[in-house]
């Protein structure tokens, strides 16, 4: 098998942070109360209270699906219907995981270019479905993901803008923040200008993808959408015994600005590697480069040289509307927390150049 | 608040073993394929296929009520029912969780004394529900606990039996193993007579009461049932992308006999614990002290020093057909990896004496 | 095959009532508006309304099952738990039907003699439970069979308890009505008086065993509660698009006291087969006779007897500790509004005499 | 209100068929064994297995959303995906009922202009599908409707097609034959060969559009497939007690070709009423009338005067990729088996004509 050089693949395959990992190793004590009764997780709730500066009510559970189809199910009935964009996450990758946990509700994939739903889009399908009734599921929320699947990153007017349409049409606001910290590292403003006060009711927000071994929490604004999720989450077997482990991680993720440093390493890397690729004769960016991820159609001889050398990667679908030129194809390259300059400038050299022979 | 002297609450309040927590340090190199094409995975599959001494198929999960639930939603479907212990786990204490992955199949909970499910019992209940036909859940499986809830082991010839009447009725057969170290320390038999060899199609194998910071296995000996598992899984969000991670610590933990070690440990502990308190004038043990749980009725008063003294332990109700004798309170203590002889002894000590001024 | 002389088997067996029949025909005009939109589905809420005395929401259904299951999904969530007796048909003879509709909460069966919850038991239970905190699925609501699988009937300040018990534990309170014509039948009481105004929340108001064809009615007295139940039943399929044919049934059902006419009738003649069957010797009843239903312990010459006269019905379990004498077996006796004295008189016969040969 | 002159809303508003209402007077005999013990429900087997030349397992419901989902969930895992044109019913109508009874899988519409899905689509979306693994629901079934919502049908040679892409993909295929009988009357092939010999797993067999009072056969031809169905009819509350009212509907449905003969009606009058209204200056089809079901662009001062003389119908979504002309509206006008070519023309002479005062 030939050495991979450098993982471009996804955020999911990256280490876990000094810092966490030494979080976990401290917070290893002797005995101390199971299930959540512990300090660590109270050191989590206020923190996580001052991050977004308002009360909120917050739930750590390991994995992103967890995180996003719980918040869905506390959301959503069962006869139920949610709003997303037609690329999200929740839809498209999680094995069913939302009607899993909701018992049943629909996703309602509205489509766009660029991951962004748009509320005129909203509001017309809900209008639509209203007229027919019973017969519809009852849209009940919306959930945007932040930054998108095509890594571009809501405005702040913009997520305002589906705040206010959420709010006029009685529905509930689900941010997916499996990359968040991305998002924030891009935009100007603070966790609180872009979740609460523009209107999203319930956040996931990922730390796995930035940094963390396993850990999201699930941060409830409007805390009387939180009564009870801790049963959904026991009976989904998302409560930890050990729950420090969980709660340690997230500390050291808020604490010192850590998520916000990884995010704007990985963030920076992939605009070095957008800004290079852009340069290679017959290449061209699908998306403006706006988080950790680069969606370009590349030559396949340039395709075909990245792979001889060893980076790793995945072709990609188009975003509707897109048709390839011949010879060409669609991938997708992701940097993290570990991705170095040098990492992205080998890439750059091997793209152009022939490989050596390894 | 009065300082804990030593918490016999619960197992699942301990620390992490130092050869698990070394082992997740360890395993946190660079970039490796994530969601389990690890190295570790693979690795895991192998050593759990060694200690079982048969081709299995193997799904890491991080709680036990997770590995439980998974477990049961491939062995029942929504229209069956599963036979269990009233005083099992599934049924009492995990919030539902058997009804939410199964999509509401029936856990049928039959009474026995101290956990252990009679063979005669099942066969009875069966035939009484199938004249009753399609108005009954359709019995499927069976579940049972190792060690039990109330402490107890089953013996090598009762859980063949149990296999065997599973095998003639055409149930499938799971086996509860949260504290399955805990049982096999106390078993003279290979992990294998006890599962596979006796009747057993699936097994969730508990590591996280024992040592581990959050990683249970759900071990397939009836690898046709696994199929589609990795869906369950996933859609559950129980799926981890650093999937490495889990299995890193069920390495260490079946490696150089840790998992045994840390259960004799415990084992040792209960037993001396029970042995010091039936010489107390007014207890009396509930059941035979086989694992690492001791259920005592304790005078009141006795009940009152080791709380003054700073012990931690929850009071319990009786097994079916016990009374308490008036001024005396049934309760349960839990020993575990890290109980130590001075721990026992000094519980022992303030239980006859009067507390010191602390 | 032997001809059937008569039928106790079960108050499922008989015919439609004629006049229900008729309406059902008279109903069948040309076209008008579907899925509830016609007039007789107005007209049923009115008479529902009159009957119970006050402002209602009520649902028409095909079938019992239907009834219970869906207005239990919507007093119960997913997480939650409903108290009922251990007798009761929603827990043993729906094939996990609440369980399906609900999204897996939990039947908690609590036992009786004759198929009454008491209070008391409900309380204990519900203190124990929430010690236990998430761990257990929340308590949520209690459901009560009237008339109960037993035939006995709540007394009106039975039923008052309950439902003072339900308000002060803060649970809602449904009543499975399948026989509650036959129990209104026995009570000196109004329908207002032993449902919401004694604190019943929810009632499924059977039909089909007492003269309809296939129909219940489930009527909500507290109408929040009702909110989107209209979305549940249509994606449970229990929406009929000419749902005039429900509520002409249920019409005719509530008109000229045809329900209490018909549930008259097969009450007298159970009470008539129970005086007659106890002067059996060897003979004893196991419950007071209060609805149509007889429980009652034979000598097997008897049973021999009755069933080579051609006369069907079916041995029974027993009540929570009861024993059989040595040659008898337990027996239950369903009269139906198509029961008349003559059956009852040849049964008796029968009973005692060798049968002729047929 | 203005009075209706006649209602081409719905097939779903119409009476119920002199000989099914006989039928079903004629049921009405005393005690007949309950839950599908009775002799019609015996003949009803045998019926239907004439008709479609074959051993077949056949289940009655009431409703056809009961009848598509429960079949649905016979053929589908909680985890698996359904394969459907983005009109079926089953996805757009029936709020969420296959997610329901399917415990959250997915429907995954695939765009057409008329209703037909291609087996060229279906090929390249599980070809997308498998390569993301364990992310995706796993594609199981696929179910197609005939005739379709578009009022079109599916020819012999294209449901052979569909049959072939099903086996070669490993996919089961279901037909929601809400309106079979009405693509049988258009068709010139037997059941047999429009079913099973093309590859038709499971049927469902409307009747209510077409004359019963409320009955629907769920028919399948792989028989394997219907293990256990009867349980999941059972809990999902749609096994009536007097299952013999359900029988008889369907018996006199399959009789004489009273199914046929109703269709053929209803197909002439949709015929009869498309040839007229094209004859209008501005209107035009938007799919070719196959069934009872018309769809029609018409100038808007046409609508107004059919609504003004008191006929009922429905305006009407666009199929993809159409626009309106200015002044114009989509609209379905849909027959039965009730239209009359009275009816028909009544309504053509008041689109050219002014409304004469009611």
């Amino acid at each position: 098998m030939k050495p991979i050089r450098k993982n471009f693949g996804s955020d999911n395959v990256g280490p876990v942070s000094p810092a966490i990992m030494a979080a976990m190793v401290e917070a290893n004590t002797g005995a101390v109360p199971s299930y959540g009764g512990d300090q660590w997780t109270a050191q989590l709730a206020a923190l996580t209270r001052d991050v977004f500066e308002t009360e909120v009510e917050v739930f750590s559970v390991a994995t992103g699906t967890a995180a996003n189809a719980l918040a869905l199910s506390a959301l959503v009935p069962p006869y139920g219907a949610v709003y997303c964009d037609s690329s999200a996450h929740v839809d498209t990758d999680e094995c069913g995981a939302p009607e899993f946990f909701t018992g049943g509700a629909k996703l309602l994939g509205l489509p766009s270019y660029d991951g962004r739903l748009s509320p005129a889009a909203l509001r017309a399908h809900l209008e639509a479905s209203r007229a027919i009734g019973v017969h519809k599921s009852k849209p009940t929320a919306i959930t945007i993901t932040q930054a998108t699947e095509w890594g571009t990153v809501y405005a702040l007017d913009e997520v305002q803008a589906i705040g206010e349409t959420a709010q006029s049409l009685g529905l509930s606001l689900h941010m997916d923040g499996a990359r968040f910290a991305n998002a924030m590292a891009t935009l100007g403003c603070s966790p609180a200008e872009i979740t609460w006060k523009a209107g999203v009711d319930v956040l996931s927000l990922g730390a796995t993808k930035n940094g963390a071994m396993a850990a999201e929490a699930v941060v409830f604004f409007r805390r009387d959408l939180a009564v009870e999720f801790a049963r959904r989450r026991k009976r989904a077997g998302h409560l930890w015994s050990k729950a420090r482990f969980l709660s340690a991680q997230l500390i050291a993720y808020l604490s010192d600005d850590l998520w916000l440093r990884n995010a704007r390493q990985a963030n920076a890397m992939a605009l070095r590697l957008a800004q290079g690729l852009v340069r290679i004769r017959g290449a061209r960016l699908l998306h403006e480069v706006q988080s950790n991820e680069v969606f370009v159609v590349l030559p396949e001889p340039v395709i075909g040289r990245l792979e001889a050398a060893g980076f790793l990667f995945y072709r990609w679908y188009l975003p509707a509307g897109q048709t390839l030129e011949a010879g060409t194809a669609s991938v997708r390259l992701v940097t993290g927390l570990d991705t170095e300059a040098a990492d992205v400038d080998a890439l750059l050299d091997a793209a152009v150049l022939e490989p050596a022979v390894v």
